[in-house]
């Protein structure tokens, strides 16, 4: 080794210990006849102290070449310093330097190692490997590290298997573009990357493996955002002869584990709702539940007094923003409602009820509706003085309910609500098994087409389809969608016949599944599974908005990798080979 | 859950239990009046026992529609077997069923799921579920799985970080092809799949990680046999401030540590040679070492007698195998001289020497040779009676090696020496840096462009490339390859030579490894790391010889997944989407 400690290791204990560091010079202060280095590795920072007339000559005159991000070898002595530093555990000792090795030089980096960096953000994806020696990214590297190894403690103590998929799989497209990979070998064919190891883990069910997990990459050819990437990593679980239930708990158990490891929360149990409380309650299927705010319907008792933007709408909804009537004030209140012009045009108009006192309110609406009617909602929203309803109302109760969701959420920041340190996780059970396309009247899978409707449920699938529940669930964390699952079709003819309702004739259905298909026949046990994102997961535990600072080297919203300048051209000769040419 | 316990989990301690069991149906055996049925699952098989007069009715009725790998569900109680099956940890009890589902119905395999099984290597591809419940198969992916968790175990603790690399990058040739993957959002434009994650590790050591690996999956579009599949794990490592001494100790350490926990293996130091002593004493860069058999150079003794065949030679060379004179039969060494013209048809001879005793020999050559000659041989050779010399000669010194080492191994398997529960490690240092192309006459890097050449051998760079020494390592186990790594280049200037040194000019430099260049110039630390095949690992430790049976899905010699049936026909619609066409 060319250290014996690290930047992060010495102590007020090693006083007077010979000692070597390797490391980065990360601040530099020369005061005259004394040089203060601060060096920098993954595990902390070291002072280093070279003084004239004590540290020698030569190492004096090296020392002065060396500039911010140069790699340095220092050998000296631990001293105690004068004044110590308690924000740093290397704080109360400092290194006298004996002997210094410039190891490499840097140039001036295109823009500060700090938490805080100067850097916009396409210079830091350029030079990405500089971006990662930030402490807040190391950080989150870390995390995602500590959570891959407690997630495998969890299910290794369970049992779980960690098995491989294939990453050169078929195209069978399950929602998304896939990307593909053509064959050299068999010009003309092609592999897809797998947008998830769904078929494949279940498969390994078949295969009697009964409890398998897998850290995978996933690959996506969608539009980007902040929630996504091309290429993300999933936490995927399979397990056999388990319910629903037994899935929801051992999965909760083990977020609990990595919550308690890595944030040290201590959780009780889970909320959960139903998809459909879910809706009618916030308006989404992935509510934050960090605050309150729940939805009441008054359409019953708001409707038929006049108001036309009342009297033409499916739904009258709204929440109660408890003690906020004097925080928005008209400025507050005008803001909002361009939020909500701008997000949701077909909402006309946003109406609020100040509660001033039990039979006392201000609102916009107070010129049509009588106190005994704002009464009657505010007592249906549960309001105390000093409360504020905040009411919309649409022709389509679904985009209604859309539109209050967001503006909870946008309620919840203002009101500091949404807490980056509180995790709030809910499960969403009872998912229909189909969505009908308003366009096509076609129906598709909501979760995926290998999803099982719940058994007491299998009798409308003939007749009413859209009426049938799924066994299927999500985790939602703080508003996100942290992980998703289902109990699977362990029966061939039940798996042929949600195929053909979604509109999978039997040759196609043969065509692109008849593996698995074929597989259900020779002794299928009955399975589920969860998959949990990864990134994201780290995403929601450190409050962040992007899941690109947890991925090492993320692409941009194009898709590209501007470190590596990928993707690129290929040279005709590599088209040739895979008989290929550009259109 | 549907079960209370496994089929592997009982015990005569729970004699009276009430449990329930799910698994598949492994054997029936129906005699009259009594139904055994074994039920298996991933953790064992337990013996379900059906009887007329005590079983329910409808119970025996169902079973008598139980077929072959039928899923089924029971419960019962645990009695104690009259006839025990200490063969079986589950073998001192047996469950009488009292309840009985048949979770799931299967047709009738295509081969038997047993340990040896009837079906053929086509049928079982086919059909990988299937195959994937014999027992062998089951082992594997358990022993992969233990590999993995315990290697975290090991680099865990030494403050090691996983961190995952991008698979979507960027086409910079390393040695094999690589798999790409165009791009919809910039049609005409290519990611490429990572035959390693090489320059990304190196960053990633670049942005401080210090400590980081890996189970990568890479990519080699490469023509596949036995020891190679298109996508394979490598575990990938690499650290900062460290000599190759340092990687090779702790890396040893690892390879310890797994051969303990799996194989109960406790081995001491690792075996060492120079690449150059190993060519010299085995022909190979990657020696069998479960058995001796060093190589002796006869060529000063040999030659120059009138043989035509070793005084035209470059080299004559042999070893000496122990205790065999008898062994090998005239027909047997017809066998190995036929097997030697067949696999190196430019040896033409393949010359014996029997000793019968200190001074008499009988020989192939011994017409030419006289005793004392022989005896000179016998003693390079360190022959005692018994014993025998083979010896070959040719015009090439390295085909004739190369020659002579699978002889060795074929005469070590003759004799049984290359015994699979035997595990003989192996490090290889001091490769060459370079090797020339003997037509192009050009230099390329014998690991990769990465590698440091040897400190005190900078100077020879320039005019002597060829004789410089690389500070690279390989781990042998038993005559494989199974990692390899090696202390890389941080300075600029020493990567740019190199790049000069094998043809690659400064603009396609920057072109390919631009950002690499440029990353170097921001303080790149000392830095080395390994790369270590886990199927190879996987398949050496269990005496198997190819990986496909440790990889869940893996392709066939054509690169094809059966299985799935792929790779298959894009759609014109996805095709022109990503802006390509068919040539």
């Amino acid at each position: 080794m060319l250290r014996t400690h690290t930047c992060g290791s010495l102590r007020i204990t090693d006083k007077e210990l010979c000692v070597t560091l390797c490391g980065w010079a990360h601040k530099i202060r020369n005061k005259g006849g004394i040089v203060w280095i601060d060096l920098r590795d993954r595990y902390g920072v070291t002072q280093l102290v070279l003084e004239e007339g004590i540290t020698p000559v030569e190492v004096i005159n090296t020392a002065k070449d060396i500039g911010r991000e140069f790699v340095l070898s220092v050998s000296g002595t631990v001293l105690e310093r004068q004044s110590k530093n308690n924000k740093l555990p290397t704080g109360d000792v400092e290194l006298r330097v004996e002997n210094l090795v410039i190891l490499n030089e840097s140039k001036i980096p295109p823009f500060t190692i700090e938490s805080e960096t100067d850097g916009g953000i396409e210079l830091r994806m350029k030079y990405r490997y500089l971006d990662l020696r930030r402490k807040p990214l190391q950080d989150h590297i870390i995390l995602k590290h500590n959570i891959m190894q407690y997630s495998r403690e969890y299910l290794n103590k369970n049992l779980f298997l960690e098995i491989e998929t294939p990453t050169l799989i078929k195209s069978t497209p399950e929602g998304s573009r896939d990307f593909v990979s053509p064959s050299r070998m068999q010009p003309g064919f092609f592999y897809a990357l797998p947008q998830s190891p769904q078929l494949l883990k279940q498969l390994l069910m078949i295969s009697g493996f009964d409890r398998y997990y897998q850290f995978a990459k996933c690959f996506r050819d969608e539009d980007l955002r902040a929630e996504r990437q091309q290429e993300f990593m999933q936490l995927d679980c399979e397990m056999t002869f388990v319910t629903q239930e037994d899935i929801i708990e051992f999965f909760e158990g083990l977020l609990r584990f990595i919550l308690e490891k890595v944030k040290q929360i201590h959780m009780s149990k889970f909320e959960r709702l139903t998809y459909s409380q879910a809706i009618k309650l916030y308006g989404t299927d992935k509510p934050d539940l960090r605050f309150g705010m729940p939805f009441v319907e008054i359409t019953h008792l708001a409707k038929g007094s006049g108001f036309t933007e009342f009297d033409n709408a499916e739904l009258i909804v709204g929440f109660c923003v408890h003690n906020s009537a004097n925080f928005y004030t008209r400025k507050k209140l005008d803001e909002l409602a361009d939020f909500l012009s701008q997000s949701h045009p077909e909402i006309n108009e946003l109406v609020y009820v100040k509660c001033e006192s039990h039979d006392n309110f201000s609102s916009s609406v107070g010129k049509i509706f009588n106190k005994k009617q704002l009464g009657l909602w505010a007592a249906a929203m549960n309001a105390k003085p000093g409360d504020m309803l905040l009411i919309l109302a649409g022709k389509c109760a679904c985009k209604t309910r859309t539109a209050l969701s967001d503006l909870r959420l946008r309620i919840g920041t203002d009101l500091g609500l949404r807490d980056v340190r509180k995790i709030a996780p809910l499960w969403i059970t009872d998912f229909p098994l189909l969505e009908k396309d308003k366009e096509t009247k076609k129906y598709h899978a909501m979760h995926h087409p290998f999803t099982s409707p719940k058994e007491d449920e299998m009798d409308k699938l003939e007749n009413n389809p859209e009426a049938v529940f799924a066994n299927s669930y999500d985790l939602v964390i703080n508003g996100h969608e942290i992980g998703g699952g289902s109990i699977r079709n362990h029966k061939r003819n039940l798996q042929e016949k949600i195929f053909e309702i979604i509109g999978i004739d039997k040759s196609e259905a043969l065509e692109k599944f008849g593996f698995f298909l074929e597989a259900l026949d020779y002794g299928a046990p009955p399975h589920g599974g969860i998959a949990v994102g990864l990134d994201r997961l780290c995403m929601v535990l450190m409050g962040e908005d992007s899941i690109r600072s947890f991925i090492p080297f993320p692409k941009n919203n194009n898709g590209r990798d501007v470190m590596l300048d990928s993707p690129s051209r290929l040279s005709n000769e590599q088209l040739s080979e895979i008989g290929l040419k550009l259109v």
